[in-house]
């Protein structure tokens, strides 16, 4: 048992030695579908069946406002945040493009975002208008980012008794490229200029200024990297919050999680922090285009399985993997054995 | 014009611009979809249509045996060729689930399978029995090599008239990948030690015997890197030969086709040799495990989507990717643009 209350069990050992025997007794050398076999096997001790059920997908869109935005961070204005919330709670974003194509529900969640989302579709639960501007002060009290956390935690448990098997994470919030690049240097000790990028596109003279900023952040605040909810009051964002909250609640009820780009890999970061074996109950959708997301996945121990320099957010890589996911669920379902293609020999 | 009587022609750039316009409209940063927005932008250069349709897909899995084979440089029994192919056609091997999955036909066809396949399924363009032991003699004919890249070119052309418009290669023939690395070998120009992998899982010691085959091989016949209708005769396949043709057919009807690993590679390598133009209507779609298929992408222009490890052939990482091409044409279609999301300011 955690601080947080959760109780996160380990992985199905015999689930997992199942699937990967039924794995070799298909028609194909064994291993030789490479990660495909693993996220089967994987998905077997996570839900402790063989073959795993993962047929009810959402993904969860958590949005939240940053402060930090007042400094310039961004392209673009921190009012995006909120009319892209609308755009994705009426489906014309690019993550309810690729939800619908993997079959999967989306779930808004309003964590923070400035102004009032009026909209039957928003789960409302705001804990503030949005961070601090973090180089004034700590982005939110530590009983916000706690009450945040378990905000998260109860949208994920809620959407898993409603039936949801296979949950995804997305965010919006306009710099928060920025909170999770703050988040990354501090969880792996890393400067700034070493784990800060562009975003969703800035310039040298944005990134130069970005950096400073992050900079200056860190020598101000000097999060203790053991806390994770002092990181978060201190750099971190209400969305990422939510969404570590997301991650460590599915994880307690053994739900798998695919994560997005940057800033759901921050959330996964936290949340390890929180307990290590939410790890086990992780899997890394796509390499971003960001710089720092490779040291993200390399610090939760998962390989992503695209590559497509996507820099978008929102939930869009892990959308785009749950087919790849449902792909390693047929395989454990639906191929022959080998025994069956040598009894054609009498042919 | 190229010398098989083919006009491959190139990518409509009006097409192009025209979708790139469009996808910078849309809500999001321009290009913060990365590969999905490269890859709707020469759909459209290739179909010559904004948003293009690329609905009606199809694998085509060329099979044929290898007189290699009985120098033991795999690790299954040739046999097993004509018995996979017969699974295939069932419907029970991973290329059918994953086909199945991706909405995709497969078309099977032998090319040059050891005995005769007797089902209804079957394409039959059969050239000869398997091709020669290349340790003794060259592979086959020239006028064979050259017969099989026609009968491919005819089935990628058969298969377009009735409708698909798009192709997915894959193969099935063991000891293929011995035939394909000797091809690398003679096309880069690096010698066997840096090119030649262990296939579907041999070990150490059948890895070392593979390469002083091929080394033997390349020396006994020095084919002309230049001929490509050489390299298939002396050190090809009849599958590859098969799809090779289908490539350039494809091309030549301005239909996309997406290649899986090492064997499809290399027979897109030597379509390249044919005509270079081939390059702009192959996508690649996983990045195999097999040793020297980044070369093979490289020298092809192309950048794999999915990192998966996987090392099975059969056309299972075509199918795994028509998912991807499908979401990139999705998003052309069905996102909201950025003026629609900022006329939501009203509210």
């Amino acid at each position: 048992m955690n601080d947080l209350g959760l109780a996160i069990t380990s992985l199905d050992q015999k689930a997992m030695v199942l699937a990967r025997e039924r794995l070799d007794r298909l028609a194909k050398p064994p291993g030789s579908l490479g990660v495909l076999e693993e996220i089967a096997i994987r998905l077997s001790g996570i839900t402790g069946r063989v073959p795993p059920v993962v047929q009810n997908k959402a993904i969860i869109i958590m949005a939240g406002d940053h402060g930090i935005a007042d400094e310039g961070v961004s392209s673009y204005p921190q009012s995006l945040t909120r009319l892209m919330v609308y755009t994705i709670l009426r489906g014309g974003a690019a993550v309810n493009v690729l939800a619908r194509q993997a079959g999967a529900r989306t779930l808004v969640v309003d964590m923070g975002v400035k102004g009032r989302i009026e909209h039957p579709g928003i789960l409302d639960r705001k804990i503030r208008d949005g961070t601090a501007n973090i180089l004034q002060g700590p982005a939110m009290t530590e009983e916000e980012a706690r009450r945040a956390v378990m905000a998260g935690r109860d949208i994920a448990c809620a959407a898993i008794d409603q039936g949801i098997e296979l949950l995804g994470t997305g965010e919006m919030g306009i710099g928060n490229t920025t909170a999770s690049s703050a988040i990354l240097s501090v969880l792996c000790g890393f400067p700034p200029e070493l784990v800060v990028g562009r975003g969703t596109g800035c310039d040298e003279r944005r990134l130069q200024h970005k950096r400073d900023i992050i900079s200056r952040v860190l020598e101000k605040h000097q999060p203790d990297p053991r806390n994770p909810v002092e990181v978060l009051a201190k750099v971190g964002g209400l969305e990422i919050a939510g969404l570590a909250g997301c991650i460590l609640g599915a994880a307690s009820r053994r739900v798998p999680v695919v994560i997005d780009g940057f800033i759901s890999s921050a959330a996964a970061l936290v949340a390890s922090r929180f307990d290590a074996g939410v790890k086990d109950f992780i899997f890394a959708s796509h390499l971003s285009e960001e710089t720092g997301h490779d040291i993200m996945l390399n610090m939760l121990g998962v390989r992503p399985m695209l590559h497509m320099r996507m820099r978008l957010g929102e939930g869009t890589g892990a959308a785009l993997a749950f087919g790849l996911i449902d792909a390693s669920v047929r395989i454990l379902q639906e191929m022959d054995t080998l025994d069956a293609v040598m009894d054609l020999d009498d042919r």
